[in-house]
């Protein structure tokens, strides 16, 4: 599975004798370029559908969590509320969620998915079946399936509190 | 390694009997909330120098690639060219890199890391490691490790060839 690069070069060294490393050690970054590249391949097959690959996650979320508050949504989608209300508005717009205040708490908001975004998502489950099988049929469906349960551990808030027990 | 929801409860169906998944099943969403998830605990561990995690990446990749064109440096943080423009105007700004014409092809920019900049990355360091040593000692060394080879070989342009090579 690694990689080497046919152009490898001797480590670059900075002021002080700071090597720079020839591969990239940050874990952050290495999640963060996988992220890039696998957005732009499930971008690519659900563009047909009009979605793109974080607009479908926030439709899924919200038909998961029914009628969630946009704090419930954003701490499932594990993004800041300023960025959800972004990310929010062109959904709104073309009609697949809605928002409205909650009746019970004038404060909160709640997100509702519309019909027109029901059928949207319902829509979008072909192209992203085909997503899910281009990158199962590259990295190994049993291999994806590890990946993916490594992941929603780092993502969960069990996670978080292992950081904040082992870390302050 | 998976986390099960204390709440958990039955699936909701969608119209025409679509069922949610009580989980998230999607590659690219587990991707991008761990992402996201990893971004915030390396930002709050690097927030005392005044690096975001997405910065220092930025930093380090110009210093391992040597004076990168935008189009270079854009491929290794695989990243569009108008979202590094943008994501350089800060760093820009505050003295750490300087985008310059390529004397040998005008329509070409090189991007350099400047003195100050080669200090902040140096600074950086120690709060980088501190952030990798927080990620490791919850997840394991050697489960991050085999993790980060994943996550290497899908942001690499093998993985994009062996794609295109299955679906066209």
């Amino acid at each position: 599975m690694n990689s080497t690069s046919s152009n490898a070069r001797a480590p670059v060294l900075l002021s002080g004798g700071f090597v720079v490393p020839e591969q990239v050690l940050c874990h952050a970054t290495s999640l963060r370029k996988a992220t890039r590249r696998i957005s732009q391949m499930y971008d690519a097959v659900l563009a047909p559908c009009g979605l793109r690959s974080t607009q479908r996650s926030i439709l899924m979320q919200i038909a998961r969590s029914q009628v969630p508050s946009m704090s419930e949504l954003a701490t499932a989608l594990v993004i800041d509320r300023s960025a959800l209300a972004h990310n929010l508005k062109p959904l709104e717009r073309d009609g697949f969620v809605s928002v409205e205040i909650d009746p019970n708490d004038r404060r909160s908001r709640l997100v509702k998915l519309t019909v027109m975004g029901e059928r949207k998502l319902i829509e979008s489950q072909a192209y992203w079946e085909k997503a899910q099988e281009c990158f199962e049929s590259v990295v190994g469906a049993e291999h994806a399936s590890e990946l993916r349960a490594s992941l929603t551990y780092i993502a969960s808030s069990e996670y978080v509190e292992a950081t904040a027990a082992t870390h302050g």
